[in-house]
């Protein structure tokens, strides 16, 4: 509770976070609004791919590059409130995001604030050097991954 | 030169700025470094949007948002160092970035700096509330966006 009220205090602070959504307001609006978020997450995706390879010892531990992409998870996670918070039910749009985003605002952002979270703590523990603690840091970042798209995204 | 030297001071403490460049390894790898690199330029675009409409009067100025989105500008252009790291003259992509791009790379990281800087100062003028600088504040970030593509974007 601590962390995630943490969280939502930083967040506010740049002014990032909406929790009201709102309707598209015409189809082009529906259409722009889809490929912006699809621009964050396909960011946050390509930050994460090194992540994942690390995690498995396809590529060495690099604690400089883990910082790098932690910083940049962060930065991009807190920008998903704000590009989810045009709700493009109502459009024919190319989505994988499912209406349930809308529905429950409050659940789906505190799966957002839980990847902030997941990746500032990567960012710490990159930063302390300490290797130990590498693997169970960014299990937690595709942790809070899959949490979100196993109740948000289209199989 | 000072405030170029800071920049490239902040920029390297992140680690996200790459000078040299590099051939994209296959089709795969072009096509999707011109799809990440698009991604950060269009959410970019879609901060920048909103400073326009302010600047010409057709919303009215909200430092709030003007800090949010220079915040947001400033972040992404840190990451368009890297993101433009992957040479893709070599294979059939869809892009309007020009091949003088890794021609002139020390040029082209100049002119994101350049993002930078401008970014970094719209989120100052707008924290200070003085709402006379906002204006010269704006103009300057789309002047440094008019540089990169003058020379670097095709028509």
């Amino acid at each position: 509770m601590k962390k995630i009220l943490m969280a939502m205090t930083c967040v506010s602070v740049l002014g990032t976070f909406s929790v009201m959504a709102e309707p598209a307001k015409s189809a082009k609006h529906a259409k722009d609004a889809t490929q912006y978020r699809q621009a964050v997450l396909q960011l946050i995706k390509s930050n994460v791919g090194a992540l994942g390879a690390m995690n498995k010892g396809a590529i060495p531990m690099n604690a400089e590059t883990l910082q790098t992409n932690a910083t940049r998870i962060e930065q991009l996670s807190m920008m998903l409130g704000d590009y989810f918070a045009t709700d493009t039910t109502g459009f024919d749009v190319e989505t994988a995001a499912l209406a349930k985003i809308w529905q429950n605002q409050a659940d789906f952002s505190e799966k957002i604030n839980n990847l902030t979270l997941a990746a500032k703590n990567l960012n710490q523990v990159a930063k302390s050097g300490d290797e130990s603690k590498f693997k169970p840091a960014i299990g937690q970042v595709f942790k809070s991954c899959k949490a979100c798209h196993d109740d948000y995204k289209a199989d």
